[in-house]
């Protein structure tokens, strides 16, 4: 059963690599620091010491095939850890939390992007999340070919087709239209004030459950 | 669905630390071998690359505390690297697999030793497998502190409490009771030879599906 964090507040970052979630992360954090908010900003995969070494698994060339379920289940226990170690006592302590990816990566990418079930790829992810859902989910859109172009080196995932990807972006606005109370769709090819606005503009509503540092 | 492989014969042996699964996991692959079929001999975790990583993980006393979601997630990737790269390919080939751990472990451990829901946990790990099932699984039925005494260092695993590795065994002794034609319970402080004879005669119908090598 879907769950919010009574305490603290809960922001994800989702969209395709070069869409700009890292820039928009550290901006909303600085913002929010300003503000004089505690922030725990964060991501998905590799925030944890055993995450960092599933990291390395499934983005590294050299880990070569893997199967699709093995993949998932890697993210997975990826979540797990990060939830457990990082998420959940951040929340706890009333701080915004702010995600570079989570569980809807593990959906587009894996469910929708691989030839899996994506309601089983989206069962185990939240099993391995305790359903535990981000207040505001921010999507920033952008057409995979314009971030596919920004890396020189790509990894196991960023080297898929550009039809991966474009099924990966599909399935990023088929979540936030399901669900538009917890998200905010935006244009990554907007300037990076502009969007880092639209972003607060979202936020500020969120943050009377969230503690002062 | 539970899938049952047309072809080869796919054994799996199950039971706590110390109750003779490796011995006689040879002791079956030897038989077979003099018999003339081809065997693949392997276990659970670590017998795949990426699942050699898993193993030190979930296995390792440095690894220190790991969230129980996150270490079931890392037991079922290795299985699900583990059935496509290793079990599912001898299968096709029409040879009789041995496999010292398998799912029973994942649900025994994790889903009842551990606290989680035990029908999540399986469900993860039939998910991993694409739910294939062994023809027949044996259960060396051995009390806790008989199997644990054997040990002078301890793993993350091992070093369980006497109760945790109760729960354990009750499961096995369950899963058996409820599919008693796949399902094979021994003593396992019979005689080690008594075991492989009782084990190779529960086999032998089983192998008209197998390959000779």
């Amino acid at each position: 059963m879907a769950l919010y964090s009574a305490l603290g507040v809960f922001v994800c970052f989702e969209g395709g690599d070069g869409s700009g979630k890292s820039t928009q992360s550290k901006a909303l954090a600085a913002w929010l620091e300003a503000e004089g908010y505690a922030v725990c900003l964060t991501f998905e995969p590799g925030d944890t010491q055993v995450g960092r070494t599933l990291r390395d698994i499934v983005l590294s060339p050299s880990t070569g095939e893997l199967s699709d379920r093995t993949e998932s289940l890697l993210y997975a226990a990826d979540k797990a850890e990060h939830i457990r170690q990082v998420v959940q006592p951040a929340l706890d302590r009333g701080e915004v939390v702010i995600t570079d990816r989570y569980v809807d990566s593990m959906i587009a990418y894996q469910g929708v992007g691989r030839p899996l079930d994506r309601d089983e790829v989206e069962h185990v992810a939240r099993w391995a999340t305790h359903d535990l859902r981000p207040h505001l989910t921010v999507v920033l859109d952008l057409a995979p070919d314009h971030g596919l172009g920004r890396f020189a080196e790509r990894d196991r995932i960023e080297g898929e087709s550009v039809e991966f990807h474009e099924r990966v972006r599909q399935a990023f606005l088929d979540l936030a239209g399901r669900d538009p109370d917890h998200y905010l769709v935006l244009d990554a090819r907007l300037p990076v004030d502009v969007v880092a606005a639209a972003v607060a503009e979202r936020v500020r509503p969120l943050l009377e459950q969230a503690t002062k540092s």
